[in-house]
């Protein structure tokens, strides 16, 4: 599709259900809807999409104008090197619009306007996910470095050429031999005091810097971490300003680089590796907000503690994150809208009812693929919002404290490993519900999740980032009994025998099978409601979490080794709890988010939509919830049926809540989703009609043996 | 890395675990092991080796030797034109080594060897997963269209020249409009007994043959599947041998062929449309084993169904599903060697032990996350050996009766879903497990993924094959009841009855929970060996199909549209038993697989890896398993913790059990899997003993303080 018919394209005719939304093929006779319940409310779809796009969401629009543009757009099967200069180039034109400097201080230019600047690169990933993501690499991750672990000095003299991309940059962490565990790089940056340089050295191979934009073609420098040495002390990891290339383009003295050549996704960026052979920076060049090297050699900081300095400092770069988050769950949402879409108008099999082919999304097996997964989108469009919010919280420094920013880095490592993984699972879905055309790259599906594909272990490895959460919840859990209140203790203990008894022996199970014989649907759904998954969602983390302590316990008095092996063999269901806590954050922003809307049909279908997130994380974990004693087997069988029940009510809303995202055909793309099926299905239609009406249609095989 | 590089690599030493296999941290106090139980038995890595291989073993050696030619090689980020050119080469290059003829007639210079056939394509998918899908356009897709479906005459005429690559061709079943659902597709094949041609025609845009190899570039001819009319009547799909392209590659006058362009993966083929425009072809182009038509327009045919016949053909080309069923487990078996082996070397944080840095598999969540998946591959292998014996048996004509056929549709039909969306799953997975380093196009994850994931969806989409599983079982288990025997019928319902009674009021869980009390892991354990991990598989399925069963019969007074309303309600139960049956076959095939291994070792170990792929099985499904009264919540809160003890006794076998696959560096190719971690971190090591020993190394900042 060219990208003139793109913007000629007026798809809202053929977005629609076709014979305004029922259902042709999907009821169910055990469970007759009345029609007020399944048809009569509708959504404001515009109203929605203002909830969607959030607190942000005149930027979000701002940004979604700007990349109409093709120049914005991904070009598939585009050969690498003319990829990556593309992107170059799309960096550049972003620079024109201004979209480069809303994080920055004025003083350079910037708005300081931390939550614009994110919700305006999240949205860069309809365009194509190399250029958000090139983009964070200039902005969000060297030039955040300069601007949130340097001091004035550093703001002065670089980042008004940050900003104008005067000087793309590379954001050197990661090295071959770690990723996640940036404590234990091997670069070194040893200070000499006789010429107040730091020598910067890559000792050994697996110290070399490794997957980093800009670092293969277009950084004329890098922000370094490195083992900050003086005097013979190791002051640990601190990041310093390194020029890299000329402006010729040509590599300085000491410093290689390699290029890490084709990816699975994501080749608009120039990754490559870095080493440095003892190359020597002025001291000026340590970014020294967080600790400091005197002329002489003298080390200092503001920060007494090596561990919370340098978690201090990682966690000065949350913005990642957040980013990634928002990102995948624009991604998301496009994945989704395309294939909703598409199953909206594609036909497959007669239903044997002698009538026309069935639409796809009128299959039950077609709504279980996809509605749980709209829920799923809309849960964290609300829960992203509230990320952003904190951050901007934090980093505009309205209520930047210890605690909050704590808070901030905790919901982001609980936040982005679900987003990003659920985009995956989300996108292949999509691709596979849309068939061989869903394998086509003009249809975007395999473009999203060959980019997203990485987002799911860079800027914090999801596994690495819900340990995190899940060290969070025990010190939290902990935190209860300090001060070794010898009563709350005993409380606690019997509390967990109590649960213990309570949950395992399926007491409280049996009260509910009781409760429950000769229960109508209806019933059972009234113990399935808001309050009951908030309870059920939230009882497990607490559960979770109390179990694995409780685990735990015997690794305090145990050596080193016998405490690492017990905490190991505890590692993979702290992660589950950890997820367990993000899906119940996600469960709650979506409630408080529908929480207030007025317009009663509205509420009436983002109320289902959240009890189908809800109960489909019940359903994911329901052989817990049984085994904990948390529902009673009756119960437990009929979540899946509500589940089945919300998904044949939400059916006829489908398009409307996938339109609410406001996905312009310049966003989508995808011929699939712009109308092409509908008309070759009416174009087929009408042939058969016309032969019918002529005598001329052969007849069949069959009704010829009947004569 | 250089194909030089690779083959001098010798990975042997470093590809075993280090210090003898024995784990390092992961050790659990609560459940210790006996030296005997977890180091002593060791398997015959060749002896297994020769097991997964399987009945035509040698053919899959040839195949692996041959494509240790680099010529055979995919190229990363090769651009789509020269990837085609290339792929083409190698199809060239394979008629050279006699690898296109084993499937095809003697007299044609073939072998006349179904089964080694498949055997020795599954393999190419190592070189290049687009080598082994145009291959199995032109041979199994084509050529076997020719084969099959034509007779002597047309063998004759094509079959030497498709075998050699002289007239590569396209395979035009699919249309734009129409893809699972074969039968209603849109093309023409009208005869005109004045001429004695059939006419071919596309008669709207939705009739295009999409998604064909061959078609838009390289094909000279294709095999068309249209609706058959002569005499204003339609007899069904039939399929014709259609010219399209002249010697010079033109095309042929009343023929367009379009391109498809770049796709998700396979990039290497050159998918592509066709439409016809009243295309005349002789009437000796109708493959015509089936269903033939006289010089006057007489149609005649075999087999009176109409159904029957379509099937019939249909069935006749089943090979592609056996095909991709091997190729996918050869496929995940590579993503399994690549990240089994770097996790065996790859080191991430120390352990709070104080020791080195712990290798990646020695973490609980590692293990969790790779090893059921080695089960689940070595499961595939020896189900995907049984059904390429029954697709030998069948083909060979030693056993060709219906009811094998039968038998072997249904087979492929449930093995090849779970064995491709399984390679999706299980590929991502050690793409994530390897971190950035499996996000690099050199080290195959990610192409991989790319390739195979259309596998889910083309030849026959995997839910609507579970589909015709589930509707098998579901006249199998209707087949019990013919004949109106009565008491046989009354013996059902009680057991109904008496099932829900049993199972539903949870009398047998509590019998369960009785005698788990006071319990040991072991003797746990014992109740979940072999017999009743049959019993639970395969009660799960009885249970379920009887249960649908018992939910459609409503179906058989209702009318049409109430019929197919009922059926959609069941339709994501239905694919989910089939799925259920499928994966029971996968566990007896495992069973019987290891039955008869006479090595003590080599029994024990694969026991430990049969038990952890039905456990898994098992876990998957364990909300079912308690819903269902079919195990106490006792015992299944203890199937989690069995999979964990599994996990831990298999680690120390993890290396042995990926380099059974047999896999040469020619093969693996990936440099993360060759040794270069391992090298590096020896490196990095022997620097900071050489720093230490100098009496160089820093101090600690953490280390001062404390003075």
């Amino acid at each position: 599709m060219t990208d003139a018919a793109i913007r000629q394209k007026r798809p809202a005719t053929h977005r629609r259900t076709p014979a305004g939304g029922a259902p042709t093929a999907a009821h169910r006779p055990d469970e007759v809807q009345s029609a007020d319940e399944a048809h009569d409310p509708r959504i404001h779809v515009d109203a929605v999409t203002d909830l969607l796009l959030g607190t942000w969401g005149h930027t979000r629009r701002e940004a979604r104008e700007m990349i109409k543009d093709p120049a914005f757009w991904r070009i598939d099967g585009q050969p690498m090197d003319e990829h990556r200069e593309r992107v170059l180039g799309q960096l550049r034109l972003l620079v024109e619009h201004g979209g480069s400097r809303r994080a920055f201080p004025k003083k350079y230019g910037g708005h300081e306007d931390n939550g614009a600047n994110l919700a305006g690169f999240m949205e860069l990933v309809l365009a194509d996910p190399s250029l958000q993501i090139k983009s964070g690499v200039q902005w969000g991750l060297f030039g955040s470095a300069i601007h949130q672990l340097g001091t004035e000095k550093h703001h002065d003299a670089w980042l008004a050429d940050v900003i104008d991309l005067r000087m793309p940059g590379a954001f050197a962490m990661t090295e071959m031999g770690h990723g996640s565990d940036v404590a234990a790089i091997g670069t070194t940056a040893t200070y000499d005091p006789e010429t107040e340089e730091f020598v910067i050295h890559t000792p050994f191979r697996a110290a070399t810097k490794e997957f980093l934009g800009n670092a293969a073609r277009h950084g004329r420098a890098a922000t370094v971490f490195a083992q900050l040495i003086t005097d013979g002390v190791n002051y640990g990891v601190h990041c310093f300003f390194v020029p890299i290339r000329d402006a010729d383009g040509a590599m300085l003295p000491g410093i290689r680089s390699e290029d890490d050549g084709v990816k699975g996704g994501l080749n608009g960026i120039d990754n490559g590796r870095l080493a440095f052979e003892h190359v020597r920076i002025p001291r000026f060049n340590l970014l020294n907000r967080y600790g400091d090297v005197a002329a002489d050699g003298t080390y200092s900081s503001d920060i007494p503690s090596p561990g919370r300095r340098f978690f201090t400092m990682l966690g000065a770069l949350v913005q990642g994150r957040v980013s990634l988050d928002g990102a995948t769950t624009t991604a998301t949402a496009l994945a989704l809208d395309i294939a909703v879409t598409y199953a909206n108008q594609r036909r497959q099999f007669d239903s044997g009812a002698g009538t026309d082919e069935v639409v796809l999304l009128d299959y039950g097996m077609h709504q279980r693929r996809l509605l749980p997964r709209l829920a799923q989108v809309y849960a964290q469009f609300f829960a992203g919002d509230e990320l952003l919010r904190k951050y901007d919280d934090v980093f505009s420094g309205r209520e930047d404290t210890p605690e909050n920013r704590e808070d901030l880095e905790t919901l982001a490592a609980a936040l982005k490993p679900l987003s990003t993984w659920n985009a995956l699972d989300t996108v292949q879905e999509c691709r596979e519900a849309c068939g061989g055309a869903g394998f086509m790259a003009e249809n975007r599906l395999v473009g999203l999740h060959q980019d997203l594909d990485v987002y799911v272990t860079f800027e914090g490895d999801n596994t690495v980032l819900l340990q995190l959460v899940g060290k969070r919840l025990l010190s939290d859990f902990a935190r209860q009994f300090t001060g070794a209140d010898a009563a709350k203790l005993a409380g606690f203990a019997a509390k967990q025998t109590a649960g213990k008894v309570f949950h395992g022996a399926g007491l409280r199970r049996l009260g509910q099978a009781v409760a429950d014989l000769g229960s109508t649907a209806r019933s059972v759904e009234l113990g399935l409601r808001a309050e009951h998954q908030h309870e059920l969602l939230a009882g497990r983390v607490e559960q979770m979490v109390s179990d694995i302590a409780g685990r735990l316990r015997p690794a305090a008095k145990a050596s080193p080794a016998e405490a690492a092996a017990i905490f190991n063999a505890n590692q993979a269901e702290l992660i589950e709890a950890a997820r367990a806590h993000g899906e119940l954050l996600q469960w709650e922003a979506f409630s408080d988010g529908i929480a207030g809307v007025e317009d009663a049909g509205t509420k009436h279908v983002l109320t289902w939509l959240r009890d189908l997130f809800g109960l489909s994380l019940v359903e994911k974990h329901l052989a817990w919830y049984l085994i904990n004693g948390r529902l009673s087997t009756q119960r437990a069988a009929s979540v899946s049926r509500y589940i089945d029940r919300l998904c044949l009510r939400l059916r006829p809303h489908a398009q409307d809540l996938v339109d609410a995202f406001e996905l312009a055909p310049e966003h989508v793309r995808a011929p699939i989703a712009l109308g092409g099926e509908q008309e070759r299905q009416d174009e087929a239609r009408a042939y058969y009609a016309a032969l019918a009406a002529a005598g001329e249609a052969p007849v069949s095989e069959k009704s010829l043996k009947k004569k």
